[in-house]
């Protein structure tokens, strides 16, 4: 591997994240706030970055560079981002978690009271989702000079899902519009949440945290804070967007709405939503005794925001009823859509995995038929079947690991498993001690580098990260 | 579908049953018990037998006979095995969950105080364990007048694990091996039981049970009621034995041991009972205060009655730690060695699972390279892999259905998700409420029912019970 090549480009996205950083800066000059902590972190990651830059090297852009810098840009991301915390006083574990979490569109946090904490500090929290949702590395290409066939490389180990955005033959164009698609969708929620009554801070760090599938809120009660059921229910639209695919909302937009409607992806996904939210309304109204329509109305939010992977809660869901949990624990395990800013698994995945079954299930009677899995009525390769098999099986032993690794530092069974989803599905809240109105706080330091392990390894859908831990990856 | 060839199999299956039922009637006389449960039973399990014998057919046995034979085959013997339950005054919703819990090696009982019922009713019960154990078709196979292309086809239908355990080109004779290795390990175990002190009632129906890895015990207190570490560790042995290929065993009692030792399943198996031993054992330790030898003791014991799905306990596990009821959890998924009469999703497919994860990891960064799938240093055919997918794919989804509606019918999470494992897995005992001292009969009905189909679908390994869920199946 050529390491002043990635040295070079990770000195290129630290200069933008010091850049960037400046935003933060701006909204404590106006809240006039401490300015140090950005002013600190805009020193120390501009003068970093600058100084990776003279590592310029004239060598080819290949693989393992391509993976390196995605998952080492990422990691450099969260570490820089997580300056600010420092020197608010949060501990350097704690910092790096919160940073990841935020980057990483997780929304898990190790703060125990939120709104003792600065606004511009809080605003960073949320600003760092937003930029993490389409991703830092789209941003990256999109921003930059043409970096040729590495963009691409590096644009499908960022990418989420298995499916690749090719909107336009040049993948410079492709992160630019899908940026743009991004900002005007945020544009348009920023808008409608304004209309809604919220002042310009709370809609706009709350549009930072929907449109990245994020989930960060500058309130300790989330949305709830608001009791407005129709912030919830702008919430729930945007969420749900920012959920399906970003390249669909582009051809949907600038095309034919159509293009939605006939996607399987976004069939299937909309048809959990609608089933999901369903039997969890019953639930709630049998077991809770919630009338229905209110039943009705956090159902829907609760569904749409762990299946779209957010983690915003209007109500405290670790005290709903078991069966209830039982709901959205399932729903923790499928995740966004693929070319989405949510994470998990993705519904393109689940999708693809349960037509292989139902054909295997008609070869067991047909045994010499001929049957191709279709998605979108085009045939889909088997390597890309393998491919998604694999990423499953490595997901779930990752999954697992942390799980074991957590209830062995002492989690109960139910934080442990909750908390692991949470964190690798970037999702954010889990049950027990880390529900929606808990913290990751109490977690034994190992766990909290563990779940921020899990947060990187699922932002980067797995691949990305564990190659870099495999003997191969270093072999020449 | 030629139904006449279907109804005449179950008649020589029902007829097979009926005389197998003399041997508890037997126990009932011996012990001066009631003999009419077992009068009842034969009488009308024979009387149907008969009738459906009549059926005799000339046509040709096809796929679709072969699965509904095994599928329907196992219901019937459920049913009709229950018959003496329920004139024991058990009703019969609980008398066919306890008899498909039985004839699938699950060992999930709805008996509330066991010692109440008498030795024959409980001798019935790890009986129809040690029968369903190696299977009642492949008994039926090697009994019965050949049975040509069809008998394998029913083979496969029933054979766990996705290796197709060929000892002889004839099929009856690898019927007739199997059931005769079987027979032996027990008699084996039944002598070593005796030695240990055990009475001759108590070494049967602990050998029954070991050696279907079914884990029925006619003491509530399972094998912690003989207070005997040497009971323990010959039960230990001889359910670690049961949890491994009897194909293999076999081969290695009758041509070279290494067959043992060279397999790649057996070593995979091995290296996880250790390993899950040793961690548990240092849970136990600093969790729970157990001196370490007690501690191992425990451990593998209950790691070796987890991972081959038999369920027995020696200690109350539900009282365990978190950290030490998660490792538990975690060989709930795994299960026993393919051609073992443990049940699960069996060790090969999850190694062959982590192979292929392993082999897409390299496809990364190798795109160009061909590298097979190897197992035994034979290459595994693609289908084998897909196969393999596929079963889990229905598996989980079954598992994740089941633990939905048991949480829907208001069972707490915990009890769910380990009650549907402890069933469709085979095993047992789950936690909280159907943990190993406890019992599956306060849930209701409905719930009931499920757990039972989880077993039929479980010891059948998904497909042949689903098949006849498939339209497909019942199209011309």
């Amino acid at each position: 591997m050529n390491s002043k090549i990635v040295l070079y480009a990770l000195g290129g996205l630290l200069r933008l994240l010091g850049i960037l950083m400046g935003i933060p800066l701006v909204v404590a000059y106006y809240y006039e706030e401490r300015l140090t902590p950005f002013l600190v972190a805009i020193l120390i990651t501009s003068l970093v970055g600058f100084l990776l830059l003279k590592y310029k090297s004239e060598g080819d852009w290949l693989l393992k560079e391509g993976f390196a810098i995605v998952a080492l840009g990422w990691l450099a991301a969260a570490l820089f981002g997580a300056i600010p915390f420092v020197l608010d006083g949060i501990s350097p574990l704690n910092a790096l978690f919160e940073s990841m979490s935020a980057f990483t569109t997780t929304g898990s946090t190790i703060l125990v009271d939120i709104e003792q904490h600065s606004k511009s500090i809080l605003f960073w929290r949320c600003m760092m989702q937003w930029l993490g949702g389409m991703g830092i590395i789209v941003l990256f290409i999109a921003i930059l000079p043409k970096l040729g066939v590495a963009g691409r490389q590096m644009f499908r180990a960022e990418a989420p899902g298995p499916t690749e955005n090719k909107l336009k033959p040049r993948i410079r164009e492709t992160a630019r519009i899908l940026w743009t698609v991004y900002l005007v969708i945020s544009i348009v929620e920023v808008s409608a949440l304004l209309l809604a009554g919220l002042s310009f801070y709370d809609a706009i760090t709350h549009t930072f945290a929907t449109m990245a599938c994020g989930g960060f809120s500058p309130y300790g009660q989330s949305v709830a804070a608001f009791k407005s059921p129709l912030v919830e229910f702008i919430i729930t639209f945007f969420m749900f967007v920012a959920g399906a695919n970003f390249a669909l909302h582009y051809r949907a937009l600038y095309i034919n709405k159509n293009y939605l409607l006939k996607d399987d992806e976004f069939r299937f996904y909309t048809a959990t939503v609608l089933a999901a939210s369903g039997l969890l309304a019953f639930l709630l109204w049998r077991d809770m005794g919630t009338d229905l329509l209110t039943a009705f109305r956090y159902a829907l939010f609760q569904v749409v925001s762990i299946i779209t992977t957010t983690g915003f809660a209007t109500v405290d869901f670790n005290l709903w009823s078991d069966s209830a949990k039982m709901i959205l624990l399932t729903l923790m395990f499928i995740g966004g859509c693929a070319g989405s800013t949510g994470g998990g698994i993705k519904v393109v995945r689940i999708l693809l995995l349960l037509r292989h079954g139902r054909r295997e299930l008609f070869k067991v009677l047909h045994p010499r038929a001929v049957k191709t899995i279709k998605f979108n009525g085009k045939s889909v390769p088997d390597e890309v079947v393998n491919s998604i098999v694999s990423f499953v099986v490595i997901y779930l032993l990752i999954y697992l690991s942390s799980s074991v690794i957590l209830s062995v530092l002492g989690m109960d069974l139910i934080t442990s498993i909750t908390a692991s989803i949470a964190t690798l599905g970037n999702i954010g809240p889990g049950f027990n001690l880390v529900g929606p109105m808990g913290t990751f706080d109490p977690i034994p330091p190992l766990g909290k580098l563990v779940l921020i392990a899990n947060m990187w390894i699922g932002r980067l859908e797995v691949y990305t990260v564990i190659i870099l831990f495999t003997p191969e990856f270093w072999n020449r």
